[in-house]
């Protein structure tokens, strides 16, 4: 089987690629740039580079010349929606993806973001929706995929980008939503959201993981929607993950302010990812709920 | 006078701007790769990098820590729509932006291209005309523009675009249209070109460099034209380069096949050149034409 390089494959949904892809028989070489899990130390090869230092992931790309590239790595810490960090991932991605088509690599699927799309539009279809990117986040992956696409196409390799929605799931960022709820509960402590009204699309972290694995082992190209296509409350959340901690009535939905301009609905299409790739989430959210509280229970750290 | 860091200031474009500024008075700084022609030395204070070489452009920055930079500097050779070099100056030009503003730099200006356009719209508005690049030369430009005005955005810096038409002058590579007429007949042959129906908007190449010293000189942002505003058809500007020669009748209108798909217009709204950066062009095209055959004449080589 074809070598493929993974980027990210210690991160949030990398990981989860990372296994799915160990476990369809592909032969991963996985980029790390500090310790890699013990869980994940036999599912690749691992090669040590950092990617923002172009010359380190030229040479990485240049002894591999793998077949394929699954490019996952970028900024993801608190704050990356307007972080500098952004840009130097643009530089980064780009000398990766182009020393990946110089050394004779055939198919790329990178990580977008539905920060790519007019968020006014509400629901977010790929071929439809306009663009308009309103965050330094949103603009450094919508300039990658825009020359992704183009160098690809130049030198005759096939390119597809996984547009992803919003994440839950194990290892997830204490400061993001479920953490929020999960912790204090699970601390005996009440937990504070917003009224959450506004409709966002979830999508398990490994369902994540498993689209891009889907998605690369398929011919599909251009951009995919990597989601799950439905629609819940954020307050609906917040509430699976308080229950799933096991005390619903320690939420305090509204004790937080809502932030404002937040859109009130952004939902994926997903009818390529589902009709031309071929795949379907399969964990649903209670499950997945579960599984979050687990870890955290478990004294999980990100 | 504050520092302007000029990249680009031994082409084709950047020489005139670079005249340009140090007649203004600006204190300018040039990167050069290559001699720097004997007329041109006088005119910066010159410092020698590669900038495809993100640590040399870096540090020429780091060190100089300007305030101002115009950005011309681009692969420009034959073939120069569909190079692949074209991605390679994404990452340099990003870089080197980046490098930019964290060093403090206040205002950047950069040069675009009609080809980020869609040009099935022929008369080219910045604020009206669908972007749509169908060119190699055309994504990578837009794609720097996109990023280039988030992270001056982000850094408090203010950023301009200039968006060039197309140019003639001395120093044309002889690959391209007027030297592919002046030079057979100034060597006593007759000159073909096509039917050249389609009309294009010319600016002269000094032209084209005091636009952008004025657009430096501005406080205009975004995307200007850098152009004559006034639609020439091709085989008229043929027509024109062979009568400075000194013998229309050498030229041979129609030898060559026209190129199908050709637009059949692309002219600039210079409305916001005109009345926003306050700089219209001086040069019409018998007196650009008498001085680029001038030019040719005396030997000229790009």
């Amino acid at each position: 089987m074809s070598a493929v390089l993974l980027t990210g494959g210690t991160g949030f949904v990398g990981r989860h690629a990372l296994a799915a892809l160990a476990s369809r028989g592909a032969d991963v070489h996985a980029v790390h740039h500090g310790p890699v899990p013990a869980d994940l130390q036999p599912l690749a090869t691992w090669h040590e580079a950092d990617l923002l230092d172009v010359g380190q992931s030229r040479a990485l790309v240049a002894a591999l010349r793998p077949e394929r590239l699954l490019h996952l790595a970028w900024y993801a810490a608190p704050g990356f929606w307007s972080a500098p960090e952004n840009y130097r991932w643009v530089e980064a991605s780009l000398a990766l993806l182009r020393a990946f088509t110089e050394a004779g690599g055939k198919r790329a699927v990178a990580a977008g973001t539905c920060a790519e799309y007019d968020w006014s539009h509400g629901w977010c279809s790929e071929g439809v929706t306009p663009l308009a990117p309103s965050t330094t986040y949103g603009v450094c992956k919508d300039a990658v995929r825009r020359v992704m696409e183009a160098l690809c196409a130049d030198a005759g390799a096939s390119a597809a980008w996984g547009r992803l929605f919003f994440l839950y799931g194990p290892h997830e960022r204490p400061e993001r939503l479920v953490p929020s709820v999960v912790r204090p509960i699970l601390a005996g402590q009440e937990a504070a959201c917003t009224p959450g009204e506004q409709v966002r699309d979830f999508l398990h972290a490994r369902d994540a993981g498993e689209a891009f694995a889907a998605l690369l082992e398929s011919d599909v190209t251009g951009a995919v929607n990597v989601a799950s296509g439905r629609g819940t409350a954020v307050r609906d959340l917040a509430l699976a993950a308080a229950r799933a901690a096991g005390r619903p009535e320690a939420l305090r939905v509204g004790a937080l302010p809502s932030r404002p301009g937040d859109p009130p609905l952004l939902v994926a299409d997903v009818r390529r990812l589902a009709n031309e790739v071929g795949w379907s989430p399969r964990i649903d959210l209670e499950e997945g709920m579960r599984e979050s509280v687990g870890w955290w229970r478990s004294g999980g750290n990100a």
